[in-house]
């Protein structure tokens, strides 16, 4: 079959044909209907070889890890499951490390490597899934709408989540960043909270964007005057929790600092920032609050930001893409012209 | 009355006269028995008038903020209390400001001036307390070995109370300095979980104070192999909470580094240290995890290791001088000579 | 002044003249603009003398305890409030013994004694605050829909926060009985948690209220059906928190059967019920579930319960009656015929 | 081989022969070194058959679910785990279902049938294992030992971690039965809590096995004194949790009554006790506290309690029987004269 791979760490991705997969016992091979492209797949073709290895990645392998379809063939010992059942495909996690067994599955000891990312993804009409407890039943959602839920929208549940115990009534929860996961923030701290949102973000589009989706205030960008715009939005107390889907170095000192005593700073983004105002974290950090990084999500993240989805709660906005047209659709990805998360459609 | 104060901002503290406090509606006189030294009351000699004033502090004022003593005059309006009682007196909270009302006295709106914090303390014969709630009964215990429990004591319990959930059974608390608040810390590791508690700490000395107070392992300061150190003897998998009572740009970057995914590192510490590693938060904050810092207790923290200390759970080695001597005092504290709390006795 | 009274324990409230109150230190007065009134406000009248005594009850004394007003009078060393302040009255608390210290004023040990509960309450003209903790800013809000928050809101608001963190996507929540306390169950349910909300009520009124305010189902009342019903509407797994504001027999032993493994139930209706269904608690009782009860609400839930309002995320039906109605009120109240919360208005 | 097994159900148990198990793909064969017996063996003897089929049971089975043994089989897809290794057996869940997905494998969906329990349990030469999650790496633990960890054990954390963020520094856990359970609970509580720790129980022998194992008061059996006893010795206050080894109608209504505000009442005994006192939940239950009861542990559980085993922080006394002697084991079981779990050993 014809696969959209990474040939070598370092190289571009390029079309190569390869052979259909089989299921070994316990495993399950699901037939490909849509497949959500995501800024990971770009950032993956920089990874240095050593870094890859570490992680246990192997190359080639298949692009793509936000994955709908259709089960097709069931290896040996599997139970519970049916051929043809219409599922999207979760995170990949073992399901018995010291992570999984405590829910934490978006921490599994196995994790690191998942289909598209060192092992062979979606982008091809089949695809093997090792791990079966990851597929999810799709019911009657709409496949091309579900694909993102997967990784863009249980991203954004984990960290939404995290933070949902702080977000009282009369808070404020501040996001940094309205695109793909960020929309999906905005969305999430609707259904999940009480809490006034604003949303910071410098594309006009995207601020609208927000402000269709549940945002009560969209303000551009963050700048030296964000801090202080925060504190006069919350009546000087300062935001509850703030998501900074951005990551750059403004981002992170204005998120920091714009978190009362006790709040939550959650970075997403993976600009690289830091903090490099002089002073110390001592004083600098928010005050007997949390900062916290995570990277994916577990398998209830998934679960829960689809349970949403089949109650119409969240939408998921999306550009489709025929499965030949891939590479345009990563040059708009690029681009940033898109508006929602562009879906890969295999007919 | 004779009082050891603070004349100005920026200055040196120095003796003067002042009269004997008396009691406004709600408000109570206690006659001080026994009060802490900490380093926070050096650090006041260096604190910006500006910021001071941006505080609520006013000069001059007394120092010394871990106090026991006798209740000697209630002011109109206070019931429960009685004269002669034996108290302690944690930090003052006003108990009706948002975070107050919610159990967080230890970010009182109003705490920012504390008795010997902006205001009068207790190196004095009398203290005047405007909120009484800060007063807990001291029973039998010893004034003297009570004394610094309103503060360290508190304050470490603070952070340990803060990692206690993560700390299942085969767990592992790291803790950085094992001077007054870090040997309080890994007392109270000891009695509060059950995890493998490693001390890390320059002087042979300290490190010795930790193993007698319940430490596993005691190792010389940090240092460039401190994470794998901890990697080595949590079998790989890092320490499930790092406690850092020190804060310079070393331990902040190896407590941070020694933290497993879903872990958390609290900085305690004034160090003023900083993360200046580069290559941004994203992959170097532990993930999944928290980082957390704060400034002194909250009365439940104080009242939770009065309670320990009451059944003998953990103890408190101080070394006394007569109010006399308090400059004596505050120079060995200054040389780091004292062995537990430096603690002034009035008789 | 004019206040509606109870006399003494075990008889019908009367109107008497009493003296205007007067603040002692610490306290204050306020002048009343509304009160709700409450079917404890009833209950009272039926407690035994031994019983009020034991809770440190004193008659007679002035009934109302949900109550509106305006600061008339500040006693010494009240600060940090204004005359004419309009407020709403919190249930009175401490704010120093060990519950309201870790934020439960709820079991606060002095708060046996409240404002209409065996001390003066609100159907006078003023009424002395003890306590001036429990005064709230009301702000822009209408006096007359902000009393019944105080009492009949924050106690909804009680209940559901308790279970918020069970109400993941996807879950179910119950509640029996859509009367003052249900109903405001219902918006909060809807405001704080994506659950679907499945309420029980005999009257046809009552349910299609429920319905506007925010259920997904509305069913007739508790019957030998509602067990399977339940499991019926959420794909045979149970409900994840049934919360009760009836309290029978036949609403307990149906709640409990009803919630699923690790799920809540929520007694809050006094109607004297039990689990009489033989076999044991152990195989009847919700698996690794939770059963609790409560009386009244915190401090933090009024303040919650009062900034959803301000935010217009809830409202508050009321039917106000004149001070010189008090009665008929009462009447009204008891035959069930009021659409939401009885409020007496003074002007 | 042979095997102890219930023939059918309502049948006394009795010696069969019965074909080795072979592993199916994902499974594994466990040869068998020692297999603790536990009280629900006995009551498998009187489990009507409608209820039994119901749970998805089938008979005849081995008994036996609290099993140590070696590694002798693995299936195909088997990774991870090697031929040899000395293994303990956590109870049995999928891993994949809702409960199990967020760590709540006590719960698990398919948990109904274990090893022992409607299925093939250990009182043979080999037990096959369905879900190899459940095997935990024994180590350097003598088998014997930490057989009844796996449920004995990990039952009793289960309730002890439910309750462990109740106990503060000054807090009270009360255990009613200082048998099986209660003694693991007894030294869950010292070596996960500060609390002053009392059991009850009506033998000399337990009481004083108690006071060994770390109670700091054993007093005789629950009756009408017991909740003023609790009183007494917690300052008037009632005890922070109650965890009922027992569950009779007294210890239950003296459990429940004995809790302070705010705490927490867990059933475990299965007596089948109800709360048969007249006056209805409302006012009987412990106020804004928590009543709970379960079955059984989760893997994070099991992985819990043999953490501690490793680290020395708790023991486990056993008496041992060879496999021939498995009647005679009951039996003594059955008569109440063992201290400690009987554990049958294969050599």
């Amino acid at each position: 079959m014809r696969a959209y791979r990474v040939p070598a760490f370092l190289s571009a991705p390029e079309w190569q044909e390869v052979p259909e997969p089989t299921p070994g016992p316990g495993q399950v091979v699901v037939e490909v209907t849509a497949v959500g492209l995501c800024h990971s797949d770009i950032g993956m073709l920089e990874i240095p070889p050593t870094l890859a290895e570490s992680l246990g990645w192997t190359a080639p392998f298949t692009l793509g890890h936000e994955i709908a379809g259709r089960i097709s063939a069931l290896g040996a010992g599997v139970h519970n499951l049916a051929l043809g059942t219409a599922v999207i495909l979760a995170s990949s996690s073992c399901g018995n490390c010291w992570y999984c067994v405590r829910g934490h599955s978006n921490n599994c000891l196995y994790g690191n490597v998942n289909r598209g990312a060192g092992d062979d993804g979606g982008l091809a009409p089949y695809v093997l899934v090792k791990t079966p407890r990851d597929l999810l039943e799709l019911g009657d959602l709409d496949p091309v709408a579900a694909a993102p839920l997967t990784d863009a929208g249980a991203t954004a549940y984990h960290g939404v989540n995290r933070v949902r115990n702080l977000l009282e009534p009369g808070s404020t929860a501040v996001v940094f960043g309205a695109g793909g996961l960020g929309s999906f923030a905005v969305q999430l701290l609707r259904v999940l909270s009480p809490a006034k949102i604003i949303a910071f973000d410098p594309s006009l589009d995207k601020r609208s964007l927000a402000m269709e989706l549940g945002a009560h205030l969209a303000l551009p960008g963050v700048s030296a005057e964000t801090v202080e715009e925060v504190r006069n939005h919350t009546g000087g107390r300062g935001a509850d929790a703030v998501l900074d889907f951005v990551g750059t170095d403004a981002t992170i000192s204005a998120g920091v600092s714009s978190v009362r005593p006790g709040g939550a700073y959650g970075l997403v983004g993976a600009a690289g920032g830091t903090l490099t105002t002089p002073g110390g974290w001592y004083h600098l950090l928010p005050k007997d609050g949390e900062i916290f990084t995570y990277e994916g999500s577990s398998l209830a993240d998934a679960q829960g930001v689809l349970a949403l989805a089949r109650s119409g709660l969240i939408s998921s906005p999306v550009e489709t893409f025929a499965f030949d047209d891939v590479e345009e659709a990563y040059r708009r990805l690029r681009a940033g012209t898109l508006r929602g998360r562009a879906v890969v459609t295999f007919d």
